[in-house]
């Protein structure tokens, strides 16, 4: 059995390994168009600021180091432009050597995964607009910024990306403004009181934060843009802009052999990772996925989700009469950053997401202690939990602190997938105490307690 | 209604002010035998460290504080001598007054605690011969240690409050000599290949460790001890000796009264926390409770579970016909601690409590990363999973590292409550990644994946 695997970044080398681990006598090819696979994209901003030196510590695996332990064989620089899943061949295209061929595969994961978004407007293709989400960009930037005296940076988007970027590029000197619809960062990913703690840490370093969206960028007589034009009329001179507004996933390849896409845009597959097309799987973040709270299908590109879908995806490609088909259970949202010294987590749904599903969701924050409040470093650590009105099942939760914010969201990822309610948490889950980690009634306790009280209060 | 209860170190004020909750009419009085009620026990080492300044800050509330708040009655400084339960009264010892009267009570719950073990050995009654359990003893130890000049300390037992204490005098300066049985540290809380890196962080700040027990103490003409004499015919000269071998539930009040026992001392309830005599609860340090694994009671004194048992303690003593009955659910036996700059936490059971369980059940460890590793202040981080063989049961485990071991622990509680298998934790549980707070995939998820592996593979 010969099985091609296209895409090299994440979920691609995820599952050409597994691949050959669940059937070490199928024959598994991974295709990949850029010279890097294997890339370590979430580390890209902390290259860029100079906390991680080396460009090459990005990439975990070189293509014959991964070949040699993994045992698949790698082509990068290879871009595949067409499969044909009943014919059972692709056509390849070797860029180095100029040669277009055809391979014969029986069966075929597409790990084409994302790309950044763009804002389609005039100066956008600038050399000095940049987006992140290769290697190759991510080189590019560092470079034009190791070379050019660049003084002021406007990024476009206030979401994880553009938050973790702008502490980076704070650290490296330069001004920046955040433009952001809301005119708050992560404001997807936090409800207003936590985002505020956040929003001050990021005020505190000098970053500015407007709400406006980028309407044309106006470049100078080389052909770089000296200027951001806002919808409010403002201009911002700049040197420099990064474009952060988040990714979507890259569906040419899998439309193209009728492969169907789900309501987000992205690739549907079932609970297998199977496409509608016979003989085709796929993974990464070019898909949607399952969320535990209804099973309805989100668009949640992070490497941990991708890699969990590669495995089942590799795993039912290779399988032939081995071994029971491997399912893939629904994901919990689960998502973390540290930037301006803050931790910030989420997990779950949100309000509006609740809502949206029909649930009736009641939130309740509180503002606790990283540790015994007496004890010297102790911080505010702030958790909100959502929960539903009435029965108190826990639906999400998000926690900020300067400490111990992101892996206590951990402990509700089972929580939630459980279906506890906040009353079981506060009264049934013993987590641990010591005077300088958690203060006696943990932070997740106490929001536990109150969110408890919140789900049986009357509605209004 | 009128309901006593009986000690206020951590459950008694925990059970008064839920028993005030649940029953607003109930006239609910705490009696207490020392001057402090509501005491942060676990802050004790920190006082005496010098990391939290005052002894004040450690009694959470005072009384009259906790009366004005929490609507209870409190008497410290009176000591209950007996509890008529049929009679429907107790015999009281008001100490500031000298006179002993009897009061009248419905209901009776027990909070009696527990005190720190001795040894039973010669020169224990000297001065400088310490243990650390009440507030009392803390000011006592910091006094004699900010008075006298000593120089070197001996600490007897190497568990969770030794080698807190190893800790903080090491930072007043002193010498300090640590006699345990087995030689090493928290061999009862850690496996030996997790006990390592702490042992070898203990052995840096200069600690010696010594694989000896006490048989007497040598005293000078003061009648102070000058010298440790052990099993080994050693002769150890010290100016102070911390006895730190653990605890002994307090039950001679429950005794007298008709409770019965349980196998392990302390005293043995019903899963709502009521003892064999009618109208008397029992809840904190003095009890035993089931745990997870297969409801056997375990005597497990820790300030949470203290906490969670006098809330269904009180509600049940409380309620007359008002809401259902509250039931304990069974503990995971969560516990941390952080000393010498390692964090150490454990939760579930040990491989030897699994096989007294009549459980074949198997251990791995792995040795990953707090961050990703190439992300600056990367620390070693250690996980041991135990796990039911075959079918992969997650049981327990172990987590030790600079930074985030504690709080990974937290995520093992819902996930060995509900019986998650090492596969199960591998393939559907989602932890947060982002590269300064966690490597690509979690440790607790490389640990899930190897003992997943190691559960299948085939005994010896």
């Amino acid at each position: 059995m010969r099985i091609a695997v296209i895409g090299g970044l994440a979920a691609g080398p995820a599952a050409a390994a597994e691949a050959v681990r669940a059937n070490p006598e199928a024959e598994v090819v991974l295709f990949e168009q850029t010279p890097h696979i294997s890339v370590g994209a979430c580390e890209i901003p902390y290259f860029i600021g100079g906390r991680i030196e080396q460009a090459s510590t990005l990439e975990v695996l070189t293509p014959s180091e991964f070949e040699k332990t993994r045992g698949a064989t790698v082509k990068v620089r290879h871009r595949v432009t067409t499969i044909r899943p009943r014919e059972r061949s692709l056509t390849v295209d070797a860029l180095d050597f100029g040669s277009v061929h055809e391979e014969r595969f029986d069966r075929f994961i597409l790990a084409t995964g994302a790309r950044a978004k763009r804002l389609g407007i005039e100066g956008e293709d600038a050399p000095n607009v940049f987006t992140l989400r290769s290697l190759d960009n991510a080189i590019d930037l560092k470079a034009y910024l190791d070379a050019e005296r660049a003084h002021h940076v406007v990024i476009v988007g206030g979401g994880y990306i553009g938050v973790e970027m702008a502490d980076e590029l704070r650290r490296r000197g330069l001004r920046v403004t955040i433009l952001t619809q809301t005119g708050r960062v992560l404001s997807k990913a936090l409800s207003e009181d936590l985002a505020s703690p956040v929003s001050e840490a990021v005020r505190a370093r000098g970053v500015i934060v407007r709400g406006e969206v980028p309407m044309r960028f106006e470049v100078d007589r080389t052909g770089r843009v000296k200027a951001v034009h806002t919808d409010k009329k403002e201009i911002i001179g700049c040197d420099l802009v990064l474009v952060a507004i988040g990714l979507e996933p890259r569906t040419t390849l899998a439309e193209v052999a009728g492969v169907r896409l789900g309501k987000t845009g992205a690739i549907a597959v079932d609970d297998g990772m199977q496409t509608n097309v016979a003989n085709v799987w796929a993974c990464g973040d070019g898909i949607e996925v399952p969320r535990v709270l209804d099973g309805k299908p989100v668009y949640f590109p992070l490497a941990p989700v991708a890699r969990r879908s590669a495995r089942v995806a590799a795993r039912n490609a290779a399988r032939q009469g081995r071994g029971g088909r491997a399912t893939f259970a629904p994901i919990t949202q689960t998502i973390a950053v540290r930037a301006f010294g803050m931790e910030i987590a989420r997990v779950g749904v949100s309000l509006n997401e609740a809502r949206e599903a029909g649930i009736d969701a009641v939130a309740s924050s509180v503002q606790h202690w990283s540790r015994v409040k007496t004890y010297p470093g102790a911080n505010p650590l702030w958790v909100r939990l959502l929960v539903e009105r009435g029965s108190g099942r826990l639906l999400g939760g998000e926690c900020v602190g300067q400490e111990g914010a992101a892996l206590r969201i951990n402990t509700l990822v089972p929580l939630i997938r459980e279906g506890y309610t906040a009353q079981r948490v506060r009264d049934e889950v013993d987590l641990m105490y010591t005077p300088p980690l958690a203060p006696a009634v943990d932070p997740l306790l106490v929001a536990a307690s109150k969110a408890a009280k919140a789900a049986i209060r009357r509605s209004r």
